[in-house]
């Protein structure tokens, strides 16, 4: 018997395969399927059942190819009209091996949300386990914004599904969620990714709130952002996205190629670390690091551009195509080979991004200096904690608020840690912001040499 | 955050990284260390601590060539004199980045047991989970036949750890025990290797005996083979094993070679599979097959031979080294190159085992044929079902009880599927039997043909 | 620059790629293309070139999944009219950075032959190396029995080809052919697989006849087998295959499902070793170990069937369906999981065969028992050294001249070593002889132990 | 047959596996010798023979850990006194399988210098390859400055080796040297890995001085630099270095235990990329880009300091460690675990290096811009092609000519393509000197752009 979480980077999903004899089930796979069929493979199990929690808005689900793979069933909830696969209904329960998955349905986070107990019959019928998708999660709980005029409704239909249905299954039940820490779907996930339902009743901070009306306000408190490509993934997901029964593969350009690509109408998209950029970048290019990619290309990245690579080593091309095609961007024309140094070497411009450090920063409003230090955080980070006279502009939104800015004032980018404010910075160059520096160690620096902030 | 499970196959041990930033322990590490190292070192930790849940009977532990490796502390329970690490008592806790290990001493199985109990301070101070050692397993109880003239008192030790201090960390916590199915530290170990303490109070077999003297009397009840090696393992483990920095390497050996390593006295191990030992296997040499090799090693070979290996791939030689080093092995003269197609081309003569199946079988029973039927399985599955007149003598004291076997009849061996009976068929030819015959298939097919068969 | 060789084992087939910068050519690609897309993405070149360097004969070429994958250009001789890619002919030469390959038409062994020649502009125009196809090998030349009524022309062209136009690149020239020992396309290849024109112009046995017409006489005097899968390779190789973006998974199948399949029609392949098929096989079964199934399946199994795998383990099924796409397979029913001990614990009779050592056979032919030693060797081996009174029937066609065997009669199977005679036991069991044995060692071991042989 | 090039990046080494049957033989083997072992394994081989062609000055050679670990005999050239290992002379030979390594001694690099000849006895006695050690390289013969006051006599001896024992083995015979391009051995090897001695014959540079006397004055014309870490090698080689069976791990370290250890005397190696180095770095660190450490290394590390040091990515650490300890370094005190980004969130200050790009740095030399161009390239490159009006220090020297600068004036740092020149940088910054720029693309950029250069 072999239960194994897949963790996707960057969006922070987990799905899941289980196997017993001959026998596997996929939960939630994601659209760069090949590590479910190998993991079955080295099993000597075929996967039969691939089960979707809910539809998803974060990514590409990958149940089709993974089905004309596999030639497996894929099942999801009865509450939504999905163009593919075979509805399921509470009480639905499926064999796999000596196990059973028994379908919950559990609304909230979206209508058709459902959850899966793991029943083990050899052993007694108390749930081992349950994957509940995006309804409870290790620190939080799934998010109920996406019916904004049925908003009190969905946030009670969450605390049914959670404390009618899924709590009761009883302390003992592991739980086996469809995020993690980092996720856009939750904000207080923890990093911990092992829990029961018995530790998410005492100390899940959501959970706290065990009384509905309670809870429905609690989650309408809530304030999450909606990245652009959510109507893509929504739409993609409903009817079934493109096939994609291999990996793209980005070419390496040249120098020449590359600037050819990006006059043509190409995106540059620079994957380096903010030291990296900050050091020397091609005029033109947005920079979002990789580690970042995940969380703001969805923000940042219009489908309808080629993408063109800038990144530090080979391998990050694959890494950035593997979580760009997740998020359905399939234009890929490129990574320039051989990196910025390549660029540096054919002799053409690059631009340099002063980088401001906390001690510097803290020296340069002392003495009012004047510059825009403009943080683009999400807004619930700005709320908790500031710099005294930060601009804010949460970074997801920075390209349609750029008139907000004053013109011709230098400005000094800040985020959580130099990270997004490198993104931001590289945003603004990209729309002809002249003086743009950028704060390496943000707000996380300034709290360590004791900077004057403003909180709540 | 990362709590991964290692697990040796062929011994079922279980060990435990567990990680948090810059830091790690391990728990129960084996005696090839390096997976630990490489964890460690891929996630950025240092391993500052080692636990060792008990003083093991079954393997050799590598706490102390880890701790060489790493420069981390060794912790063992102090109701034992090691020779080297520092002892533990209740109550003492250890951090691991934002986590805490908290100590339980937890005899029984072994006095000075102890069980590590993880507490996550960021969400809450109930136990998250908790490493039993071989107090509690998934499905059963360590066994407490350590101590045979203190049997009850022990049992009774094992009783109070588990309920007393164990089931009290509440259904939440999850059960990380140091052995899963297969282990020889237990007959009814669930294959399933994920369980909490709910799950195993309200299933598990051994903890359905809640009133202490039932429990005890279930325990004494119980019976366990006891290795010949087991000796070597707690002398080893309480004072420390050879230093191994790296694994041994066995080179490979002509037939020429084979044939000299065996006048010299050296003992070869025949690898492979049943089938291929029934097909052809090369005179006077002992046949476990790899995936038996742990299981039987320790009842069958004697510490003083030089061994030479037959394999089946060369893939299979550095399987058995790594699989022998763990029980304290350490003389590999070799392997046979070519496996036994090299004997074969030689020239030299090799032997062919005739392989019964259970129609066969049944149908020789019926006719009254002579022949003695050597069930070689452990005592309790002869005692719940067995062919009508089989002699039963269990594979480990095989070697010892030779003289238990009627001379100049013709034997067929029989266990439970055919695996442990191809052993058995290869010592009777060892020692001059003649008309050996095995049975492929042997309980198991009976079963599915509806052999007749006498039970309880 | 790079230029790294890829061998196919079981069909010995030596396909290259060659990089320099961010450009690479491959030559001759397999049907499972994978390891050049990958080898090319960690280099950070595009695959720009394909060549074949004639229309093979021995397995499917992969230029059109490559080049759909990749965007490549195929070229290959323009005398055979492709139904792809673009034709090239002598002097014409593409640029990999900054080498140069230059075309060189090498007809004989086929008529659209090319060879390419490998010039490093940077350091001079003498080649450095050149691969050769089929035309040229270490220790052999290619065959010329593809074209019956034009033998002596053809053999004529491939010594224009390899001594007007190969040869005189040059001692220096490093030689890069299409295969290497145990391929089907030629007897005498050497093991080592390097070598260069120097080289092979001093001691290849064939290129010791310097004079045309004793080379033609030398050629005409081979004798080639013709598996009958050539004509499916022809006609794929020509028209192109069918597509095969990824490579097809056989499922696990339990023994019910493996009787059921056979039952309709399916051919269990028995992947396992000699020696595990002489201790117990599937009645009904084909017998083709694994490493020799790319050397025999072309004979021997019908592309028709669909194919049931006995596997020793999990892993050579995918080796098994690798070698066999390779060969136009694709008809893969699953494979019996758990190998033949599934089949022998589900209660089911299987067959033993038994074997005979080479001081048996001695004794047995001495005491002239009745038998017929049934030798499945090539025409050539048998005809270089026999035992005395053996019949001769080539593996390859056993199947269709079963009737030359006289019934009845015990029959022992013999080859080089008993790899061939185990499948040729296998065949005969197959189709109702009874008395079949098996020498395990054979020709190998007769040798060695002083078998009275004939010999020329 | 298996012959294997292993190649050691940054030093460019070349080592070779030979593999015939169940033997093998390793030329040169580097210190980390883990792969020789995996490979002969793997190949079911025994390693029964160790060659050293030299006594190797650019790094450490691991012939004694690979003896203790394998067994192994090693034997080097009779012409100096090892303290290990078994002396070789002309015509000594060894026997691996089938083939035969023949001894030439071909002194003139060295003393000791030997070749080894591959002799396939199977096919004929004209020998199939030579390991040339650092004797003849592909494109470059070895270096003969060693014996500064010998110099004419072993250039001739060289030219010995060369002309009258390695070039008569015939052309046709492949060139397996020690040094591939990049290496400190030689300034023309060609990138091109594969070549043959008729190859080399005609068109390798120095060959074409085929007169005795005009081939010594081209090697006394020669200019090389000896880095300092040349002198623990040779003793190290000489005397054997002390033994390492395991690879050193380098824990990680939080950015207080970076600053408390850089404090105590450790030296900060940052490991970054140029660009990364100009956006942000630690005050006082040593810049030495990861694709650079092998080269500069040895010139600019001691011996007795502890390094920690700064990653790009996790995986760098090993990287550095294994380069390292190849050249004999051994005090690893850890690395910056998260890298920069752990140092600029702790709030600590950190450093930029402008950056000047050829169309910067040439208007500003246009305008007459008073600064000091440094220009750090080897003497070779910068006799042929300069700015004008630039400083020549070499790298490799730079830490001791720090006072031929002149003091306050502003400082561009350029070498070939800007990574040197972010190396001399550091070294300035690190040494306080204040207005430091560095021009990432220097030369190359230069000329595609057309800035005016000297040239001869």
């Amino acid at each position: 018997m072999l239960l194994k979480m897949i963790k996707s980077e960057g969006i922070a999903h987990l799905s899941y395969i289980l196997v017993d004899g001959a026998e596997a089930a996929v939960i939630d796979p994601r659209r760069d399927y090949d590590v479910y069929v190998e993991l079955a493979e080295a099993e000597g199990a075929r996967i039969r059942h691939i089960f979707e929690t809910h539809r998803n808005e974060d990514y590409v689900i990958g149940s089709l190819d993974l089905a004309r793979r596999t030639g497996a069933t894929i099942h999801h909830g009865q509450a939504m009209d999905f163009a593919y696969g075979e509805p399921v209904t509470d009480g639905d329960s499926f064999e796999i091996g000596s196990l059973q998955l028994c379908v919950l349905e559990t609304p909230g986070h979206t209508l058709e949300s459902i959850s899966l107990v793991i029943v083990d019959r050899s052993t007694g019928e108390t749930p081992v386990g349950v994957f509940t998708g995006d309804a409870l999660f290790v620190g939080d709980v799934g998010r109920t914004d996406f019916f904004p005029d049925r908003a009190r409704e969905v946030a009670g239909m969450l605390y049914d599904s959670i404390f009618e249905k899924i709590l009761p299954l009883g302390d003992q039940a592991i739980l086996y969620p469809a995020h993690g820490a980092g996720s856009v779907c939750g904000d207080n996930m923890a990093s911990r990714e092992f829990s029961t339902l018995g530790h998410e009743r005492l100390h899940n901070p959501a959970l706290q709130h065990t009384e509905r009306d309670d809870f429905i306000e609690y989650k309408l408190a809530e304030h999450h952002n909606q990245p652009a490509y959510f109507r893509r993934m929504e739409e993609y997901n409903k009817k079934g996205a493109p096939p994609m029964p291999v990996l793209p593969v980005a070419p390496p350009l040249s120098p020449d190629d590359v600037e050819a690509a990006r006059d043509a109408g190409a995106l540059l998209v620079d994957l380096r670390s903010p030291e990296a950029i900050a050091g020397a970048s091609i005029p033109g290019s947005l920079a979002i690091p990789l580690d970042m990619l995940s969380a703001y290309a969805g923000y940042l990245i219009d489908y309808d551009y080629d993408l063109v690579f800038i990144p530090e080593e080979i391998t990050d091309v694959s890494i950035a195509v593997r979580h760009l095609i997740r998020m359905g961007y399939d234009r890929f024309a490129g990574y320039l080979k051989g990196g910025l140094h390549a660029w540096e070497v054919s002799g053409r411009a690059y631009e340099q991004i002063p980088a401001v450090h906390a001690g510097d920063l803290d020296a340069r409003l002392k003495q009012h200096e004047e510059f825009i230090l403009l943080d683009v955080r999400k807004a619930v980070e700005f709320k908790t904690q500031r710099v005294s006279g930060a601009q804010h502009i949460f970074l997801g939104e920075l390209q349609d608020r750029l008139d907000e800015i004053e013109k011709g004032k230098p400005i000094i980018t800040f985020c959580g840690s130099g990270v997004r404010a490198i993104i931001a910075a590289s945003i603004l160059k990209r729309h002809g912001f002249e003086h743009v520096e950028n704060s390496l160690g943000s707000m996380e620096a300034c709290e360590k040499i004791g900077c004057s902030l403003e909180k709540g």
